[in-house]
């Protein structure tokens, strides 16, 4: 049988990614990887060059994103059914002898849509998680200080949440991630000031990426970018 | 003028180092790091064998480590000196034209001890930090299982904070890692008990090293370790 392979990224670096990742990517006869319909994919464009000539690609196409709110029912179906149809194909690769590199933007086993194939898949056919340097360590480093020292307590949040859930967290902890902050940008900055942390926050855009940008948020004037986008607040924890 | 390359080395395992890290580290003309006076230091063994043979090595020998409570101000002065001391060392070095890797278990930005040089080198000379994956990633990859799902939130502790604190976080967060666990052990499962998170805890030893262990904590035996030792409850979020 053959391997399903969950490979790690990384922020987006070809030169960030791991030993291990960059051997499986380079090595791989079966790359498979998500992407909006009508889109190459994010994660296909960071591994842009790396992959064989002879290599059989599996783009698996979101049926649905944001044209149907979290909420409704339909949605989780619908992703559901999706997530089931790509698995079976996978999983049949991997029964013919075929091992199968299925890309993940940062660390598969943090906040990855990679986990919804790996659960599917882990009885039924071999699989291994190569772990990746996450996209919020490429932000911290971007801002070119320390995210957390001596005993910081550190809290990542997604934009997502509701804005009393996030004023409450950012208010308890030391050291702060945002992501996922897109269509959610007015709602954390809210949440932001209200917690007393707006003034400290910076905001990384395509962190380690050509692109870059590392700007205070307070200081912001472009319209945020809905992907790749990580807002930091530092710990200020102690220092000898 | 020569740089001053803070590289990361991720959890353990050589091949989960970036690709720049595993460049910076075989063509490294110095190598500098910290380890316990009399010992070999940890992340020295990490890079075993891939040191160029006419390497320079700068081992920095912590004066104190425990012998010292934190709380004594002679602590902070004996480290400060300290840092100060071996800091003048690697900025004459870069002065004089040299490039200097200093080694970084995990991600240098991330809890790590190479942000006292950084601080005090980055306005005299170059420096460049280079991310790398976290103890925790290769902690979590460790359980075979996602640490966070959907809007989950994470929340990252230190060992070393007051009972109180511990217990308060450890019931806000959905997904927990806990680290620097050593002497606190105690505490801390005294913490996790009282905010109820004590059944679902993992405590992962040695993560991508060859003496790597995962077990439910509630089932652990042995005495836990008391460095590379990290305790993980996964979130539970939304997942089609």
């Amino acid at each position: 049988m053959g391997t399903i392979y969950g490979v790690g990224l990384g922020p987006g670096d070809q030169e960030l990614m791991s030993v291990k990742s960059d051997r499986l990517l380079r090595t791989g006869k079966h790359v498979a990887f998500f992407r909006k319909a009508g889109r190459k994919g994010q994660a296909r464009q960071i591994v842009n060059g790396m992959l064989r000539d002879d290599v059989i690609e599996f783009p698996m196409e979101y049926p649905v994103t944001t044209e149907i709110p979290l909420s409704d029912p339909r949605y989780n179906e619908i992703l559901s059914a999706f997530y089931t149809e790509v698995t079976d194909h996978l999983i049949a690769l991997a029964k013919s002898g075929e091992d199968v590199v299925v890309l993940c933007e940062g660390d598969p086993f943090f906040y990855g849509s990679f986990m919804h194939i790996y659960t599917r898949v882990k009885d039924h056919v071999p699989v291994e998680v190569v772990p990746a340097i996450t996209g919020m360590s490429g932000a911290w480093t971007a801002t070119g200080a320390p995210i957390t020292w001596g005993d910081d307590v550190l809290t990542v949040l997604m934009g997502t949440l509701g804005e009393d859930k996030l004023v409450d967290h950012m208010a308890a902890t030391d050291a702060l991630v945002v992501m996922k902050i897109g269509t959610n940008f007015d709602k954390v900055v809210r949440a932001l000031q209200t917690a007393g942390r707006y003034d400290d926050a910076w905001i990384v855009q395509f962190a380690t990426m050509p692109k870059q940008t590392v700007t205070k948020l307070s200081e912001m004037t472009d319209k945020v970018t809905p992907y790749f986008s990580i807002i930091i607040v530092h710990g200020q924890g102690r220092r000898p």
